[in-house]
């Protein structure tokens, strides 16, 4: 017990260091040609300095948390709870950092391997994922472990593990939480702005082609893939992460105490299972074949499959030893996790991916134009919640009858246990996109942009499947956290009954959350993305020469950077403070009405999302299935149509949709520590 | 007592007299010339078929669930559960034939008596609209009446008044229900497909003007409005009508019993209320001046304001005579009840006027195209949720503070008890509509048109708040319905809380069922269109001199009323059968999932509903400002782009938005009826 105990934070040391390792060798490689250095400097300078003043208001936002929760829960042996916030809030930030910078530098070497061969452009493109991934679960692992060993071994000795120790834990989620809905919501709005900016002027009203150095957006667009795609997602990962093990900690009390059993074990497991899936994705990671000839998506695919099943072998012994009490039950519960993440990751491949059926029903919709190419788009979105929902409601029925409350916390924390190699997948894709503007942007010949186009869409099936996984993650995550604050908070059955019309009022005004949340978020793209296209209109006028590619005329690409960094950040703001804000308002109306609002919001959050999700993926599909030949392919009506829904889907797909999985988070573990002073 | 059990159902054979009496002042008006009497007939002949090949399938249905119902209670006393449904049913759709037969009279008369003037014609088509109102309540009252009297003073005499006479009149309101959804899913089809098919092709490919001659698809788009806005909406409104009366007599029982008061003056009080608002509507209906140079739209206001402040003059001595115990308390929950439902009219209106900011701000984002448009619509939709969801959860937490379940009854009565004019105005509007049509294709001066225009736009803002009326009183009957269920089928507050992980799953689970509705729903008007498209092209091509608008070519109408009729039929079934079954198969998995699935469906739903209605009401007003002359006018790149939007929120606003406040209540309903099987 102890040695564990101990042992656990080392993993997440260990995972840290192999990031260094990652990002040292990312580091080796050369960058290329002059121009090359220049445009990805500009990169990441962009991304760099939207980082710096992201943090800098996070900053003050996290301390006067901090602040006020220390002095809420003056005197009631739960002041540590602002400590345990702040950490969580620096570790997320820490991540995020780190594992951007290294992605903005594994961008330009993956564009220069490219230049070779696909091998080693995959070799540094997976390298670069794995740092923000490894980074993620390192410090996750690492802040978490490091808290409770502090708070059971120094601080708070001989406190009351449920009420004081876990209680004072939880501030971490929600330091995760906050970081990640900000960042979230901020890189969503970026990116969509820039992207949008330069497509609409650029591409649209221009003319000139994706990724032309005379587009002023054009580096915001590649920053924006970074601190959207990347620093966005890491932070979104951390915070499932955290959330699944600390929902599961908490309520692994009540479990063993059903058991007769010894609280600690049951609390520590999910962290120290979540320990093992650090070394299951490490080793995961040399799965992944970058030997020249051998194909990409087989590579990685032998990677997470390979982790996942060193993840199912671990898990066994390590439950006999923390939880002998419920081995086969808790197994169950794990396997039952990762098989419906699974699922809902292929079902979510099936609605959206353009070799299937339903994408290219959009495709064929947009011969009729671009209102019927939206109606079958938002009707697939509508449909493709069905199965996932099923599957969710099948995973928590199965979870209680196998564990109760903490078996459904388990089978989340499943879905998330080799999360690092998962992110290391996804994280690898924006590098590869980004390597492809950059070859672009220095021209370099065509058959690099093929190359780092093929490593792109090779990502994307892997991916699909992670998404699968953080929806899922999410639905029993949130699940989880809202069932750990109503035991904190002390909310009886009774309390919670759907004959309570304080209850019902509570799940009603609840649903609305999301669907206002996504409101603002979409309004938020919008208004940015109007500010830049003013700024490229501007430009091309302004600027002699610049639309003529003049040799001395030069995009003002800084400004554009600037003014996708402020939009962003100015409009962050409101989501994220409502998603925080509404939880402490109705808690303090009553207990019962912020319980009824958080099953609202999370059913309500996780039919968006999907919605959002698949609806989004399915339009952007349909589109390139469109401009794969068919329908008349790249300049037909057709295709014009399916521009308009692939623009309609990316705010609900990347900025929206997102950020609602976490705002269902954020809100029950903003509950979840607010518990005490509501009980 | 026994004086108001016997004067209820007189009340309902009034209203019907007076609908006699308002169509027999119809059919004495003159139809015109013989070109109108011609196009008219086809539009009733359409209209008529329709309705009767409906009502074919939807007698088969009937029969099968009725002797369904018998069998499945056979033994447990409440065998003519079965009766009840089958006259409910047949009531729902006398109503809905009758309405719509007048009003396929009424739309000539009303564009002959515009050759005059307005004022006559105003009083035409509100006459024609005033039979759909009467008899929606007439049927209701005396349907429901009736047959509580045949139970109470003939058949179930001495029976137990909860578990046997109520739970056997539950049917009733099952019957309405399910025709409601049928024809309402039916009718949207239906108006939708013929729609989208005569723009599409006639005014789009074709270039000729709406409603001319010419274009195939023109009877059926007119015919469309009759099935889809008149008998659809009428067997809504019955719907809501009846379950709004019914959940509120069941829960008075326990309401009484907590007052020891005596239960049968509680359970006939929320029936008697109804049936004094029928006399308060018709006395309404004469405050509609119909004078020359009175304005259109305060005499429409004038008649239902009226209306209601009769009510509420009335319903204080009602109340007062059959629950003396709680007069205030109930009083004070029929206002909330009224004044939730104008307020959230007053925001639909706000949301969707092109007077105002919202639909504005949707026109002006048709500059940037169509894409800006499409997530300028969709935010505004989801953000027009916050404060009608505020002002319902205020509604049931009120209602509930003054009078436990029983008040949340009423103030969803109190939002229907003077339905009765409500619908006559709401009616009054296809009426108009279809008189414009009538008056183009008869080629009447264009004066003509112009003055039913007016007519038909001054119906908009009553229609708004009507809609706002029918959305909150769904919610609220939804959940009175509920909790007549939960009463029924024994579920205890234990096995409904939210910590409860079956009523969890059941909670999301019903939470995708409007999703899937709603998609299933889009997706048969997307294909019905595409029939009607196929036919309406074939015909200009293989009709000679059609298009030219040759002397001898005339376009095959008939065929594609057919092709609509065969079309709407055929699709109506799977989302209508949908909502039936499912709360079947869950309440024999397990009562307490049924009760979170209710519940789950109930907060998505009304979301869905109000997001869908208000996007689409924007779309389309967005559309018309423009045309109005803004941002270019008619043919504008803005205008296209509008008509996109239109297009899009045809099916949300006119298909499954009011069909997924049907959605609920079936449910619910069907939940009620099944309720001592799964006891």
């Amino acid at each position: 017990m102890d040695t564990l105990l101990y042992l656990t934070p080392a993993f997440g040391a260990v995972a840290l260091l192999f990031a260094l390792n990652r990002a040292r060798f990312v580091g080796r490689q050369d960058a290329g040609n002059e121009r090359m250095v220049e445009i990805a400097a500009a990169i990441r300078e962009g991304a760099m300095a939207f980082l710096r003043r992201e943090y800098s208001v996070l900053a003050v936002f996290a301390v006067v948390v901090a602040v006020l929760l220390y002095v809420a829960n003056l005197g009631g042996g739960t002041e540590l709870v602002g400590l345990s916030f702040l950490i969580g809030a620096l570790c997320s930030a820490v991540a995020g950092w780190f594992g951007m910078r290294v992605a903005t530098a594994a961008n330009v070497r993956t564009a220069n391997a490219a230049r070779d061969s696909i091998a080693p452009a995959l070799r540094v493109a997976f390298a670069g994922g794995s740092v923000m991934g490894m980074s993620v679960v390192g410090l996750g692992i690492l802040g978490l472990s490091g808290l409770f060993l502090l708070y059971t071994r120094v601080l708070l000795v001989g406190g009351d593990l449920q009420g004081q120790i876990l209680q004072v834990l939880s501030g971490f989620s929600l330091g995760a939480s906050s970081i990640a809905l900000f960042a979230r919501v901020g890189g969503g709005i970026y990116t969509k702005a820039a992207d949008v900016g330069a497509d609409l002027v650029g591409k649209v009203e221009a003319g000139i082609p994706e990724d032309d150095p005379r587009n002023p957006a054009v580096i915001a667009d590649n920053v924006g893939d970074n601190v959207g795609d990347v620093c966005g997602m890491g932070a979104d990962l951390f915070e499932s992460y955290v959330g699944a093990i600390i929902g599961g900690m908490v309520l692994g009390v009540a479990y063993a105490q059903s058991l007769e059993a010894d609280p600690l074990r049951y609390v520590m497991l999910p962290m120290v299972l979540a320990a093992f899936g650090i070394a299951a994705s490490i080793l995961g990671t040399f799965l992944v074949r970058t030997r020249e000839g051998a194909n990409p998506q087989t590579a990685l695919n032998m990677g997470t499959l390979g982790a996942a099943v060193l993840m199912l072998g671990i898990a066994w012994p390590v439950i006999g030893m923390l939880a002998p009490e419920a081995q086969g039950a808790l197994y169950g519960c794990l396997v039952a996790g990762l098989v419906v993440g699974a699922a809902i990751g292929l079902i979510t491949e099936y609605y959206t991916s353009d070799a299937r059926k339903p994408a290219q029903a959009v495709a064929d919709a947009s011969n009729t134009g671009s209102a019927t190419n939206i109606i079958a788009g938002l009707a697939l979105g509508m449909r493709s919640t069905a199965f996932p929902l099923l599957l969710i409601a099948g995973a928590i029925a199965l979870g209680y009858e196998l564990a109760g409350l903490y078996g459904i916390a388990l089978a989340g924390l499943g879905m998330l246990a080799t999360v690092g190699i998962q992110l290391a997948v996804d994280a690898y894709g924006p590098i590869a996109d980004n390597a492809g503007g950059i070859a672009e942007m220095s021209e370099l010949p065509p058959e690099v942009r093929q190359r780092t186009d093929k490593l792109d869409a090779v990502g994307n099936t892997t991916a699909a499947i992670g998404k699968g996984f953080a929806i899922g993650s999410a639905a029993l995550a949130a699940m989880a956290l809202m069932s750990a604050f109503q035991q904190q908070a002390g909310v009886g059955a009774l309390g919670l009954s759907l004959g309570n019309p304080v209850v019902l009022s509570g799940l009603l005004i609840g649903g609305m959350v999301p669907f206002l949340f996504s409101s603002i978020a979409m309004q938020a793209v919008g208004e940015a993305a109007f500010d830049m296209i003013k700024e490229v209109r501007r430009q091309f006028q302004e600027i002699p020469g610049l639309l003529e590619g003049a040799p001395g005329a030069k995009a003002d690409n800084a400004r554009c950077v600037d003014i996708a960094t402020a939009a962003a950040l100015k409009r962050m703001v409101a989501p994220g403070l409502m998603a925080v804000l509404i939880p402490v308002i109705a808690g303090f109306l009553d207990k019962n009405f912020l319980a009824g609002l958080l099953a609202g919001a999370l059913v309500s959050g996780v039919l968006l999302a999907i919605f959002m999700a698949n609806a989004g993926g399915a339009w952007d599909n349909a589109k390139k299935y469109i401009e794969g030949g068919q329908h008349g392919g790249k300049g037909s009506e057709a295709h014009k149509a399916a521009v308009v829904g692939d623009t309609v889907g990316d705010p609900f797909k990347d900025t929206a949709g997102p950020a609602i999985n976490i705002l269902i988070k954020l809100m029950s573990v903003v509950a979840l520590v607010i518990a005490p002073l509501i009980r």
